[in-house]
């Protein structure tokens, strides 16, 4: 490509920066910009500068939360006995869009990963540890994604937590709702079939 | 979805005015932001806040660059007599990586689309004639998609130009490099035969 202009080029790189966005996406997001309101861009960019200036990280189980501590920890309205752990701030929200799930929770930062050199010492396990100890929890849902780093940490925790005397259980494995048997992968047909539940 | 912290949400809301981008995509983007170093967002806001302030639209051709005139109206060496009309200036990017074309630009800044309501009113069209009147342009070449809208304006242009005694042409249509004849749809392949280029 012949050289863009530079302020254009700027913005380019900073979308380039975003999970998944390639030079031609970047190129298309920094030309949307500069087509729109220059007021737009600035309240694009106020929002990127506040972002970090009010979000907090919750001291109890880490969580990305406007308060600290977050309004899970400090919501005496949710179940103290039962803790689910996640990968990250995100996948607590996905699992609160269920509706489902009334304990606590605790965000590990990221998923055991030997290739990416991700060790427990990494993840926010001492904490964990210490929740254990001070508060009722009797039971912990694990919920990684199904791929190799999410099995490594379940396995890890579980091996961990279980000789505490807590329940672990991990998320059900089987088909999604609106798949079809035709199409579903071996792996998971075997899952759903071992998970299989006995009709009432 | 339950309630995001504040700071994230507007940021997933800024996300999302970009062309192509749904929430699931802006909340990847934003908790991507919130997992990098401020500076990061600081630097992405930077760029956002300066893009409008350092671009202008060049007078002449209504490009959007540094300068004004731009970098190709005010450079000699292009040739004078030749102009190729495209609609946007992330078009004339595009064109000049190719190499192939050294004259100058005009940028209608959209095509008509009578679904849209953009009508030849709203394009940069008197400043294309008043460049016809001026400069001395003995042929345009009309670079626009191969698609309705991109039709219609070749067509309005060229019944406006031709009675002007200038020579208009459109960009080829047919196979494109690494394409499959087996896949080519059809209305390429006819593109393609009805304008076969003899062997030498």
């Amino acid at each position: 490509m012949p050289r863009l202009p530079e302020p254009l080029a700027r913005l380019i790189a900073a979308f380039s920066t975003l999970p998944g966005v390639g030079p031609k996406t970047a190129l298309r997001y920094a030309y949307h910009v500069l087509s729109r309101h220059p007021a737009e861009a600035g309240q694009f960019a106020k929002a990127l500068l506040e972002l970090h200036a009010n979000i907090k990280r919750c001291d109890a189980c880490g969580l990305d939360s406007e308060r600290n501590p977050c309004e899970f920890c400090s919501n005496s309205h949710r179940d103290q006995t039962t803790l689910c752990i996640v990968a990250t701030s995100r996948d607590v929200h996905v699992i609160e869009s269920s509706g489902v799930f009334k304990g606590r929770y605790h965000v590990l930062g990221n998923t055991l990963d030997a290739l990416e050199g991700i060790t427990p010492e990494q993840l926010n396990i001492p904490s964990l540890l210490r929740r254990i100890e001070r508060e009722p929890i009797t039971e912990i849902i694990l919920a990684f994604n199904p791929d190799i780093p999410g099995e490594a940490t379940s396995m890890y925790l579980a091996r961990t937590l279980k000789p505490m005397g807590i329940r672990v259980s991990a998320l059900a494995r089987g088909l999604q709702t609106g798949s079809d048997i035709e199409y579903v992968d071996p792996l998971t047909l075997g899952d759903a079939i071992q998970g299989r539940r006995e009709m009432k």
